[in-house]
């Protein structure tokens, strides 16, 4: 915890301080200064407001007092807050001056006091209180009586503007259920953005009331209507949260053109996309009627989503079609459009010319950067090493280049990739010449959930609970950046997560179950906790195994990015293999020996569940490998012979792990292991 | 099996059926014939309709394709059916003669046939093809190698035209996604009706367009907007399900009159109820503008529901404040109403037209079956034994009093009774001298779930698996009534509820682990396996212990009735004492071996849980008692001190239970093991 302290000094001014290794805080605050007083939460807790009441404190208030009690158990006698100031016994008073705007760069920070018998909340705005009752909601601790809150003066508010999650509900529909459970969440670390990617190639999800046949013909019958968007768009607004709309153009659109295959730019039959990838089908730029369509939709959406900004995608258009279309050749020829770049940009103008008239700003990914695209335009950073490119280097061309940026790339929770990948990336590049004109242009960022292999099933344990790490780089100071520390507040996030909604832990035991056809779960979820889904692309390769209506209900899907028992066992490793520690050494040994048995009983369980069937060559190289090593620590020595029986299994993955779409977590350890004990 | 296949002797005129031991349908079909071949799931399933499809047919086969694929990890090449019956290779063919419509006795059978390389679905209406596809899903089987479907032929259609659910959404609201799960569930077994309990003491929550202040102010912002109830009565229909809607008056009424006290009985200030129990406020059937009131409302609703049943409630009213109220003695007096039941008939009559003009029939609680009551009314038979009455006496004298009746005496789910109690309990009375124009006038019936205590985290674990059972005892024949033989296809089929998305199995675990403060709950879970929660109306005796607020996150929450342990070792113990059977004496001595360990290590927890605190006292008395019966059956034989003690400890559990509202669901049978070592 030293680490730790050592950043409380760097950002408090306040002394006094002490014990916050207890502390579970995600972000982490601006300033915190703790005392040793306890609040306890007891039946008599009241909250009262010192001014009128909002709509958002109302919600935040009573949603307070629900989560408090539910986790502690506590009868909590008055279920709202109290409009005066005027009560006895107040446990909680909370002060604010006005109402939030839902704008870029609006006052979100509150001052949080909590002594032995009074916490007060302070706060400009009521998105303040908001976020102030986030943190005390994260502040619950307990002793081995009672729940109470920590005496603590915190002093909060953001690094960035903008720190969204963006949820794409085209390749996999989520229902309301599912977007609001992680408006909640995104609340809980104090994430201000909701940009939902509502049409792509596999669906368009928005009713459309003057163009109906795109959700007609274009969802499958799985699209928001237009009350369920106000109503989502309400209840993000109660919890201080922007909605930012995107319609993908002009590719990512066979959806669209599954409506209106008059506006495509080739003359074919089109129907939903089941695959995922990047696909041809492209609205036709030099047709009117794609923009009068594109006119009519974004008026309707303009009503729905009060927001400034709205985003048009504009990525990855390889602009095949237009290549073959002699009409739109004809047409950049005239307009003396160079090439494909330049003809996107002429549609991107004439969208952005739409937006405006709607009083919405354009935004769109990095492609539609080009050299004619005015400043207006907000930059969505978002390629790099997988892409062939610098990472970040958009955002750093975008900023110079006099456009407001926000950045994705390092961000991308769908890849599968552990907390730390995220955690290290900062929105404000390093090593860079950007002027301080140039770095206020940099916004914040936002992680996004790709949902090609994701169902309302697992779609939970895909964004969080590494959401909340990313929430923090956008929130924190840039100092907190210490890996294990961050490791440590997130798994007691990870749990209070499920506490205020979220189905991430709860869902994959319905999977286990579901492979075990409802026998014993447990070796399942041993053998989980070291397996990790497929990182980067490598699960969807070739863009060809899964169809959109492919089963995610497979061991894969169960797994999650961290698995947390190879997370203990590889620092089991780093230490033994230094120290040769010989607690280090047992404990190691029990990992072994666990792991050597769960071959053997996934077999027996396989007698009566096929698709554990499909776990047993994977399972058999970790038992064997297990086994191996176990009675090389036992011996403290591996025999050549024994040494190249497991250098065969390490290398045998590709094969093993065939179709089963995981891959042991704890493989470069258990390579450690070997070579230290072949040394021996 | 014996008697199983006896039945299907009974019921099935079709020879050569064999194997029946593996098929876990509920309700039981009226006929099956099985044979030994099967239908193996494999990618190229295909469906074909063999006529156009309707919004219901194609909703139930793409999600009868998902489930098959989730369930069994087959990827499905084809995600929806084809509607034509000319492709080759077809596995399914669909055939149907007309949209089903959902009104009373519509046509529900259907004939369904797999053989090892076809399966036929047939039936008059495409709820039929709904009911076929359901128990298609129930029957997926499995050996050592892949998911199948057996050979069967099964012609199937219900004995009850009215087989529902009512669900209470004013004491615990109740989110949309709630609803729906609850829909596909009730589609699952085969139930018809879902009664939607939307006005009461606790909250109004519908939105009213012409009345808006009684969602305003009589629901906490907790109420179904009308373009929510749009979708869940459509919802609804895709799965052959009614919806009757229920807004109770004049009792049960505070929620009204906290938004519109001008037509209450009593001049006083209203605010909704946040206890449970029978209250004093009710509409004033004086007034004309109650019936304004109603008409607007019931003329909204009208369109909303396009059921024509309209439940108007009418039981528990006490008429207190008609008592007080001179203008209302008054006016019973100048109309010749001689007491409260009759003051309440002639506002029942008035309602009666006021639904007429609408087009709607009245129905409501039994109470509402007066001399003067029309025999058009529809009765809802419900009191009983806990209310003083003969159960069922209601529904004997609706049916010979000329009214058609329902029967839900017996089915009160959120009394937490066993399910074997609700399963014998058969809507047509026995011993009975009613003609069969009397009996054809008892429609079938609707389990209740009344939400005093339960909250969406719970309310799956209360419905189910239970009403599966009762859905039997609507559907199937009468002579399908054999208990353990239910409570062997129930385990599966609980299991199966929660493949199609019920909560009721994961819930459990959050709460655990909640309690647990996120320790192991494997102690916890295991202790709640011999627990069930406090039964009849003894958890909320009082009607002062729990808030609408409260937290029901407790271990009561999280125990279930019929207490899966409890079974088993209740059946152990009814073996033992007869046979003395050593291999029993084994597996009972494994069992409190067990439980004699649960105390100590639920201590160990505790020092981090303080919610474990309160279970503490209640586990060291099972922990004790399993100890002391341990070492008897060890030496077999108890000591009069030792046999004393347990005899303690077995009657202090009042005591040991005090506000943990949970009963040890195995004290019976340790009693019993205590009384058999006592005498050797």
């Amino acid at each position: 915890m030293k680490k730790l302290i050592f950043l409380i000094i760097a950002f408090s001014s306040i002394i006094g301080f002490s014990q916050t290794s207890n502390l579970n805080l995600m972000p982490w605050p601006k300033e915190i200064t703790t005392g040793s007083e306890q609040f306890i939460i007891e039946p008599n807790f009241i909250i009262s407001l010192n001014n009128q009441s909002t709509k958002r404190v109302e919600v935040a208030t009573t949603k307070f007092l629900r989560r408090l009690s539910n986790k502690t158990g506590v009868f909590i006698e008055e279920g709202f807050a109290f409009e005066s100031g005027e009560l006895d016994n107040i446990s909680l008073s909370i002060s604010f001056e006005r109402v939030g705007k839902l704008e870029l760069n609006e006052d979100e920070s509150y001052k949080l006091q909590i002594s032995k018998n009074k916490i007060s909340i302070n706060a400009t705005t009521d998105i303040g209180v908001v976020y102030a009752l986030e943190t005390l909601f994260q502040l619950v601790i307990n002793n081995d009586n009672f729940y109470f809150f920590p005496e603590v003066i915190i002093i909060d508010s953001p690094r960035f503007a903008w720190r969204g999650l963006m949820m794409d509900v085209s390749r996999h529909f989520m229902p309301i259920d599912v977007i609001k459970r992680n408006l909640d969440a995104l609340a809980f670390v104090k994430m201000n953005v909701f940009h939902w990617h509502l049409a792509d190639d596999q669906g368009f999800r928005i009713e459309s009331k003057t163009h109906p046949k795109l959700h007609e013909l274009g969802s499958d019958g799985l699209y928001y209507t237009q009350e369920q968007i106000k109503d989502v768009v309400q209840y993000a607004s109660d919890r201080g949260i922007r909605v930012v709309p995107e319609v993908d153009v002009p590719g990512h659109a066979t959806a669209i053109l599954t409506a209106y295959p008059e506006i495509s730019s080739k003359d074919e039959i089109y129907s939903i996309e089941r695959y995922s990838g990047i696909f041809d089908p492209t609205l036709d730029p030099t047709n009117e009627e794609t923009y009068k369509i594109l006119d009519d939709l974004f008026g309707e959406m303009a009503e729905l989503f009060p927001d400034k900004y709205f985003h048009i995608g504009g990525d990855e258009n390889e602009g095949k079609h237009w290549d073959e279309n002699e009409e739109i050749q004809l047409f950049m020829k005239e307009n003396n459009l160079k090439d494909n770049h330049e003809l996107q940009t002429y549609l991107n103008i004439r969208i952005e010319k739409i937006l405006l008239s709607y009083g919405k700003s354009l935004m769109g990914w990095e492609e539609i950067m080009t050299p004619q695209m005015p400043e207006t335009a907000l930059i969505h950073s978002w390629r790099g090493v997988n892409e062939g490119l610098t990472p970040g280097q958009s955002l750093v061309d975008a900023a110079q280049n006099g456009y407001k940026v926000i950045l994705s790339n390092g961000y991308y929770i769908d890849l599968m990739q552990p907390t730390k990948d995220h955690y290290s990336v900062d929105p404000m590049p390093e090593g860079t010449n950007l002027s301080s004109l140039e770095e206020s242009r940099i916004l914040g960022g936002e992680a996004t959930m790709w949902s090609e292999l994701v169902t309302p099933l697992t779609i939970d344990s895909r964004i969080w609970p590494r959401t909340a790490a990313i929430a923090e780089r956008f929130w924190s100071q840039k100092e907190i950046n210490e890996v294990e520390e961050m490791y440590k507040r997130l798994e007691v996030i990870n749990n209070t997560l499920e506490q205020i909604g979220l189905t991430h832990i709860k869902n994959k035991a319905g999977i286990l179950r579901n492979i075990s056809n409802y026998q014993s779960i447990e070796v399942l979820d041993e053998l989980s906790k070291i397996s990790e889904p497929f990182k980067i692309y490598s699960r969807n390769s070739g863009g060809t195994e899964y169809k959109t209506y492919s089963p995610f209900t497979l061991f894969a899907d169960a797994c999650t990015a961290d698995a947390i028992d190879a997370h203990r066992f590889n620092n089991l490793i780093a230490n033994y293999v230094s120290t040769g520690d010989i607690e280090t050494k047992n404990e190691i040994m029990v990992f072994l020996k666990s792991w050597g048995r769960i071959y053997a009983e996934l077999s027996s369980l396989s007698q009566n569940a096929p698709l554990i069937l499909r776990i047993l060559p994977y399972s058999g190289r970790v038992s064997e490998l297990s086994n191996l090593l176990y009675s090389g620590m036992e011996k403290n020595e591996l025999l050549k012979k024994e040494f190249d029986e497991i250098q065969k299994l390490l290398n045998a993955k590709e094969e093993a792990s065939l179709n089963l779409d995981v891959e042991l977590a704890v493989i470069n350890s258990l390579n450690v292991l070997a070579e230290f004990l072949k040394k021996n």
